[in-house]
């Protein structure tokens, strides 16, 4: 891996993904919340060769994803089991599948979020728990926190920022079907102070 | 890469990995998102080397994350712009943001997502637009779609599931503070009909 310095990063997305971003890594999180709880399982389900999936399941445990347990002592077997950490990687997991719905399933969702009540597919919104507002851009913007250190500061704006969020163009806001504004809004491109925001 | 597969699978979220799923070019629509366009801002912003990020911005583009266009033609330079699907990315990339600072930032958050008009940190939550409801296990699961081939059926259970879905004990609601309930509950371990769900 090219990548075993993501982890010192200030960036929470570069934390995260030294803990899941391989590929299998996600998988692995899949065919724990599917039930897979054992070697063997993950094994069966995913193919994947038994040396690199130990090498994952060791480090997922380290990394406070998965937890090991015995459930035979003779002979000793260990099973893996969600943590809470890893229980909370469910809506990145779902975000995840909802837009490889969207844009990577022409023949239709052959898997999806429904209602276990009503069976009616869920339309997943990214939301500020507090004020109920959808999470997006320029409603909401990535700025450096209370722990950036000299490099996140050169990268990331403080808030509040240097030039105000640029106001809706009336008529223009967007609407709760659309949880994402344009970065490329003119205000990026055309008002070198205006700054970009994740 | 040994999970060229990947986007074979009916599985949304391996469909998704095959695009998105290595940490580079997560990285890179981290970046785009942050406003680089051009190759040398990408190169110098994730100290990739250029061969890789090209190969990189190249798939992306074929993916249809990244557009390519030309800002000048003597030299011949280009620029690569998020297309709709990538700024879609954009509320999986702050699902896994707050996840990340949530598990992996001891010291507080170096970057987070705020209010643009207030400076108050978000807390983000997914939640199901039509009905308002968090979505989270066990009022929402994961079942196989109207596309779903027999491979897919063997793995996904169809609703309505041939169990209903555990009724909450009283006095153990999930609170909204809590977005997820645990997957290893009772039913799961101790009711074979129960499915696990994703």
């Amino acid at each position: 891996m090219q990548h075993n310095s993501f982890g010192d990063s200030q960036c929470p997305i570069a934390r995260s993904l030294e803990r899941v971003g391989e590929c299998w890594n996600i998988l692995i999180l899949r065919e724990a919340f599917l039930g897979a709880q054992r070697f063997d399982e993950f094994h069966k389900k995913l193919g994947i060769a038994p040396n690199m999936l130990s090498r994952r399941l060791r480090a997922m445990v380290e990394h406070g994803l998965l937890e090991k347990r015995p459930y035979s002592t003779r002979p000793v077997r260990h099973e893996y089991l969600l943590t809470q950490a890893g229980r909370d990687f469910r809506p990145v997991l779902w975000a995840l599948m909802a837009w490889g719905n969207r844009y990577f399933a022409p023949e239709g969702p052959a898997v999806h979020i429904v209602n276990s009540a009503t069976g009616v597919p869920a339309d997943p919104l990214l939301i500020d728990r507090a004020s109920g507002q959808p999470l997006a851009f320029p409603a909401f913007r990535v700025v450096a926190g209370p722990a950036a250190d000299s490099h996140t500061l050169a990268v990331h704006p403080v808030w509040p920022a240097t030039t105000p969020a640029p106001a809706p163009v009336p008529g223009t806001e967007p609407q709760p079907a659309d949880t994402d504004a344009d970065p490329r809004v003119p205000a990026l491109e055309g008002c070198p102070h205006d700054q970009p925001d994740l």
